[in-house]
């Protein structure tokens, strides 16, 4: 059930801005606001589920098809030289935000695996990976 | 490339030992043998590839498939508070074993979010939640 308080809910009707990177049938990608490294990308479900269990399979299918493709841009953009790919289920398993969505985060070497951070990113400079992943995920 | 080294490539051949939960054309789950929390699962591609960067669409598709029936098995027979699910591509972003795999991690409020640890788990509580598991991923 979408909510209309969801900020991703907001996203997806278009009523929230996002720095976005790829929409199709069944997802979008954007950059994470609260970016913990840079080029910090979400795969969003366009339809409201909370986590894994409320998806159907179709939509999970379809995250990891626009994961892989965010995967492939960030590596020919910002050649990281990791890549941790999360989704967490429950406020337990560190969920902040009750609408699915799987991170992909960039990770350099030496660097302490953090998931969350409350530092907001530059708004420019997530503008600007978005314009730069899109271009290379449309590819 | 398939690695004759490789443990996980030794797990699809059964040349090594796993509690196994589920397999399929595609995918195979088993409980990892360094268990961060109680249940955690593993899901494997069944054709060796190292990271997201190799695996092919079709492939991650079926892994989204899997992970999603293993999520809803550890939630049916453990009940956790929470679930991580996450991927590792590169040393750089905590990745041990270089054959695409996806962890399942029930946990628990108020725990740290450790994504490895060294202790191995006992052998007769794997195979147990494994065949729990199994029952409940086959329904």
């Amino acid at each position: 059930m979408a909510s209309e308080s969801c900020i991703f809910c907001k996203i997806v009707r278009g009523e929230a801005p996002a720095a976005m990177v790829f929409e199709d049938e069944h997802t979008l990608a954007f950059m994470d606001i609260f970016p913990v490294t840079d080029g910090h990308t979400l795969v969003v479900t366009r339809e409201h589920a909370e986590n894994v269990f409320e998806a159907s399979r179709e939509v999970l299918e379809a995250v990891a098809a626009t994961a892989k493709r965010v995967a492939h841009a960030l590596r020919d953009t910002l050649a990281p030289e990791g890549l941790m790919v999360f989704q967490l289920n429950g406020a337990a398993a560190g969920q902040t935000v009750f609408h699915y969505h799987m991170h992909l985060m960039p990770r350099a070497a030496g660097e302490p695996l953090l998931l969350h951070t409350r530092v907001p990113g530059d708004p420019q400079r997530l503008a600007s990976l978005a314009e730069t992943l899109a271009r290379h995920v449309a590819r």
